[in-house]
Formats: structure tokens, sequence, C-alpha cells
């Protein structure tokens, strides 16, 4: 009753009662038992969101790359490191997920094959084969019950038109776009972000990482609840 | 005064007089503004022995690759990201130097060219092209005047027999020999170490690194003070 009456005087959040599944963090890919290949992602958004979420009333799980950041109160954690590590754990947690943000930066290729023993220095120039890792949001997206799909962009340069191109080709319902470069999107605490979903786009000016992830939540409650309406009218 | 007595109250202390110039932690090799190639050295190593030549009495100049440790109390601190960065500062302080120990895991290649853009997928397997990169050790040891030298070997199979061929491929005075794998060496608090230099080895059992970093620092004095005097007499 005390919690009831508290939740009456705060009023309803904008998740209350959802499942939210997030990504966040960068994933590693092993070439040998020393070296990898990593990314400069530092979690920091996709932390802020599960933050975030929860503060928007969702059940929060969180599938981390490896960072050294402190889990946020209230959210579940699972630790990864490669990508098909971060595949497995999103997709095993996908089905009991109303919506998953995707906001890690998940290594495109991985080396062709892992070196169990340290590669010596040949003394000449080498080619390390690399092959693609599994799309996980487009994985997701075809499958016929889906979550509520949220990526992220990060571009160097034509930010809304690459951002916009995947928004469409990988079946999201929502993109949030940051520049990221010089100074900018990784290793720090503030950001940009554009907002594209279909027909639709919002601008979240400069700020930090933990305003631009509760404007990010809001955003997604609300077209989350009109897809809902329309589903269940429909 | 006071400080002179002291010093006379604590005694002499090994490295006393001595400049020492300490590399640690892992190099990161951009391939374009988000991906890089890094390894799995956390730096602490190459941090306590910098920590342990201070308290042997040493001025100490610590050149440090992507970590996130504090830098030790009374060490001088250069931070930098690629090998080649490494190289740059670190040949630029070694001719003040007495003593250089290379701690860190400079990686062996770079990508051949770095992206200005982030790469995007291609839908197909990748072949990344890498170049060697300097060999600062072996540069040093090419010099006709340089520091006593100090090199780790981090093997994963047949460690004496590879460090004994690298303290003698690159004319080192002392190689510090540790296995790395499976929960040893790298990311952790504890290791052993073998060190091995012209015609004597000494195993140093499992410990913190701080103590390992304190017995290597005693070997280095000895070492160099047996250095010095056959010079001098010579």
């Amino acid at each position: 009753e005390l919690v009831e009456a508290m939740l009456k005087a705060r009023g309803p959040r904008s998740l209350d009662g959802l499942s939210v599944l997030v990504s966040a963090g960068p994933t590693y890919e092993d070439i040998d038992p020393v070296r990898f290949i990593g990314n400069r992602s530092s979690g920091r958004m996709g932390f802020a969101v599960a933050a975030a979420a929860v503060q928007a009333g969702a059940r929060v799980r969180l599938v981390a790359g490896p960072v050294a950041l402190a889990t946020p109160a209230g959210v579940e954690r699972i630790d990864v490191r490669s990508a098909r590590q971060m595949r497995d754990a999103v997709v095993a947690s996908a089905a009991d997920s109303d919506i998953f943000i995707s906001a890690a930066a998940v290594g495109d290729y991985r080396p062709q094959a892992v070196s169990p023993a340290k590669l010596k220095k040949s003394g000449k120039a080498l080619a390390l084969e690399l092959v693609q890792n599994p799309d996980i949001l487009a994985e997701l997206a075809a499958q016929a019950a889906h979550p509520f799909l949220v990526g992220f962009a990060a571009e160097t340069n034509d930010l809304e038109h690459y951002a916009r191109e995947k928004l469409e080709r990988k079946g999201l319902d929502l993109i949030a776009a940051n520049r990221v470069g010089e100074e900018l999107g990784f290793e720090c605490s503030e950001n940009a972000l554009l907002l594209l979903w279909p027909g639709g786009r919002e601008e979240l000016g400069m700020a930090e990482k933990g305003v631009l992830a509760k404007a990010l939540i809001e955003r997604v409650a609300t077209l989350h609840a009109a897809a809902r309406g329309k589903r269940g009218r429909g």
C-alpha cells in the first residue's frame, strides 16, 4: 500500500510494466591470446540509457561489453566480450523484452581464426583475414515477433544520410545518430543526438549523456505506445 | 641537513643517483576513427616497476600506453597511444637515462593505412594489411652509448627458450619472462617471473606484482653496478 501510494503520488511513468533490454560498450575480438581488435566505445551512453529506462519504470537487463563502469541501480547486468557472445546474450533475452535498445558498438569484423599461441613477428608485412560478425539488430528484425527496435549510428560523415539508410535497411523503429571523430562521441561524457524514425525526426542538442538518455527514453516510450495502440486497434 | 640525516638513517639505496626510464601498458593502433588493434596488457607490472625504482632511490620517468592507472608517487609520466608515439617518447628520454626497463606490451603490428573515415561494412570478408612497428629495444641496443637495457617477454609456450633467444638477439642486459594465457600475466595482479641475463638466471615465484617488481629492481641494480664497475676499471 505504501508502494502503491508512492507510485500514485509520483504518477504513472512512461515505461511502467515494460521490459527493456539494452546493449552497451564495445566488443573485443581476439586475434591471439594477447592481441585483439577493439573499438573506442566507452559504454557510457548505453549505461545512461539503462539507468534512464529504470527511472521510467521499466524492468531493465543490460548486456555489457568490456567496460569499467558501475552497474546502474536496479539493472540486471550480463557481461560479454565478443560480438558473438553479445549476440547470444541479446537473442536469449529478446523474446522476453518489449523494447531492445542496441547502444553497443558491436565490432563488424573479427579475425577469421583465433591463434591459440601468441603470433610471432615474421619480419615482414602480414594480412589479417577478417570475416563479418552477426548483425544482431537485423537478425531480430527478421523474426516474426520481435521487440520494438532502437539502433545507434556513429558516423564520421554524412550523419543523417547514413543513419536514415540504416534505419530503413535494418527495419528499425528508431535510430539515434551521433557524430564521432575528434573529441566527439566516444570516450567523452557530452554529445548530441539526432533521432530518426519512420516519418519523423528530433534533434537533441549537446548535453550530458544522462540528459540525452532521458530524452531518448521518452521518445522511445511515445513511439512504442503509439505502435502498440495501432496494433491493439488494428 | 634533515634530508641528509634521514638518508643516512635509512642507509644508501640500490639505485641512488640513477635515472630510470620505464615503459608500461599496451599500445593501441588505430584502424579507423573508432576501431583499433590493442593488447591485454594492464600496465600494472610497469607501474609497479616504476614505483619500486622510486623506492630504490632512482629518478623515474614512465612512458605509459592507454591504461587507467594512477601515477605512482614521485614518477614523471608521459602518456602515449601508439607504438610509434611510444618509440619517440622513449628514444627522446633514453639519452638521459642510466637504465631503460621496457615493460610495455608494444604492438608488433599496425595497419598499413589508417582510414580517416569509419570503414563501412562491405558485406564480405576483408584483409587488413599490417606492417611491423619499430622495435624500440633493438633500436636502442644498436646505439653506441645506450642505457642498461631490460626487456620483458610474455609467452604462451616455451618460455625460457623464447626469452633467452630474445635476450641474445636484441642484445639486452636482462630479460624478465612470464607465461601468459588463461588467467595468467595480463589483467591480473599476481604472476611469476623468470629473470635471464648473459650467464645467469633467477626464478621469482608467484607473487603480487609489487613484490616481483622490487625483486626485479634489486637484480637490475646488482647487474647494473657490476657492468659499471667493469667499464670503470676497464
